[in-house]
């Protein structure tokens, strides 16, 4: 492991890589892996090996156990496609998801909370004007949405593009039937000059997330239920403002303490109401069906940034880690 | 995150998972993974999720980078297929391969020692009685290779099967040709009554590991070559004996210090010769090819076995970690 080696165009010494045993295989990786001139992959490949053999170490991992993992994987790119994720799906069970959510978005106080993407959200949405009906499911309850978009100061948000997706009432995405032919129970709105945005959904049910998978398999030996609470998803996106992925859970769902992966926040669990004479006439509904309201909060980049930078500087030092922030994002500080 | 919740047959109290924080998400996930009546699994979880989400906190994990790291995972899952193992070489790549073999099969003094898999080996190899010839290639350099398989006490082992794989003489393995019809330079042989065993294959080549997937743009990013120096790969199998995974490699390869998946050991590196009139006559081979000769020193499962047990007991202690054995694999000692 001296360090002469042929030339690279790397800063680092290239250590001679020759009898690595348990003990030293892992600083020699990191080294190898550090000739990038980017130090945030350096830093993010560092971190990766150290923890991977970090945890071979300390489970002292049999080889059998290796292959059943490696099984696993493979498992997981196979199963996906365009419309299906299963990585996706095993972040979400881990809790990496909602962990990435929270540590790269942020909210101060006021602004709505995020929750997970999950592996269900599509590109191929269709646009819809306010007050339009994204569901072709005659078997569900009705819903009418009524929405707001605010900044923290309580202004409205304009031409905002908001992203909304829920099941049917069997508790299938669209995407999940193998005879879809086109979106269901997901459109694209946008926000109007005084922030409002409202449609027709139906009453979210609860569901089990796809569990005929390694995903599913996964949860099942560890005995743990694979049901999501009730929810419909929102994502809202608009130039100079943070990206907001979040859902709205029904109060009451028999998983609200015990969803699958990890997303249920007290500020997002809401109470439907019904629609009255007025509204209905107003919005050219049905009267009785259901009433979802709900001012959503965003905020700009900017805020959020600021956040964050302050959170991780914070954190950072709690880890006695010694960072600089290269464009929000954590590399060491190496002056 | 109270205690209270619907009974279950598991014997831990499941969390109430609510509003769930950067501080708060990984205790709770693994309790929740912690139902299983399996101890090792839930060991596995435990610290697989603990590093999984240290590795977010500690590199504040955007949103971006971590939907780029599932693009990985889905891709390499995608290129895999029954003769590419993608996760195999991502493994091997990152030392994890390397790191869980010395783990898994550590070797007393005087047993040969292990080295990676790689992601080439294959169920199809014909089995060859001595003497044969692996090789289909008219371009590659023949080698005759005599070996044996001894024990530890330096008495032949019989019966032993023996995996063997290499390259052809342009640095494929067979499963890399598009056009493969049948197994090429690979075979399994018996060792005889004295531990012999004896074959002709090919000098074998340095070779880059496939770098047309994800693994190789990864290997790019990173600045790494992607060669191996040339080898013979080996696998040593029977009932009883610890089964050795191993290959041996050409002094002198340009890639002898720097192999892209960490493998050689200086135990393993080796000298061919010439095979003289005699040799020639005796194997019936033409005079002045290549000449490998080696001997192989299996360990008993039981050898292994004990010697693995007292270097986990060990490893384990110097980490500060209250384990017990089960299956000469540890798990948290509650007692």
């Amino acid at each position: 492991m001296a360090s002469s080696s042929p030339p690279t165009e790397a800063s680092v010494s290239v250590p001679k890589l020759l009898d690595l045993t348990i003990d030293n295989i892992t600083p020699n990786t990191i080294l190898i892996n550090s000739q990038s001139p980017d130090a945030r992959l350096t830093y993010l490949m560092s971190r990766l090996v150290s923890h991977l053999h970090d945890f071979a170490r300390e489970t002292r991992l049999s080889t059998t156990e290796w292959m059943q993992a490696i099984t696993f994987l493979i498992a997981c790119g196979q199963i996906s496609n365009s419309v299906r994720n299963e990585f996706i799906l095993l972040s979400d069970v881990l809790g990496l998801s909602l962990l990435v959510d929270n540590i790269d978005h942020p909210k101060p106080p006021g602004g709505t909370e995020g929750s997970v993407l999950g592996p269900f959200h599509t590109h191929d949405a269709p646009v819809l004007p306010n007050g339009s009906s994204m569901t072709s499911d005659p078997e569900g309850e009705p819903m009418l949405a009524i929405c707001t978009v605010k900044d923290l100061q309580g202004n409205p948000v304009k031409g905002v593009k908001i992203d909304i997706w829920e099941t049917d009432s069997s508790g299938h995405y669209d995407v999940q039937h193998a005879e879809r032919d086109e979106p269901s129970e997901r459109c694209v709105m946008e926000s109007d000059e005084e922030g409002r945005f409202w449609f027709v959904g139906l009453k979210p049910v609860s569901y089990p997330i796809p569990h005929d998978g390694p995903v599913g398999k996964l949860l099942q030996m560890l005995k743990r239920h694979c049901w999501r609470p009730a929810h419909v998803h929102f994502m809202f996106s608009k130039e100079g403002w943070d990206q907001l992925i979040t859902a709205l859970y029904l109060r009451g769902d028999p998983y609200e303490t015990s969803d699958a992966v990890f997303g249920v926040k007290q500020s997002l669990i809401i109470d439907l109401e019904k629609v009255d004479k007025e509204t209905a006439e107003k919005y050219g509904v049905k009267e009785g069906i259901w009433l979802l309201k709900r001012d959503f909060v965003l905020t700009t980049q900017e805020e959020t940034e600021k956040l964050k930078d302050q959170l991780a500087v914070e954190a950072l030092q709690k880890l006695g880690l010694k960072m600089k922030l290269i464009d929000h994002l954590p590399v060491p500080d190496l002056d």
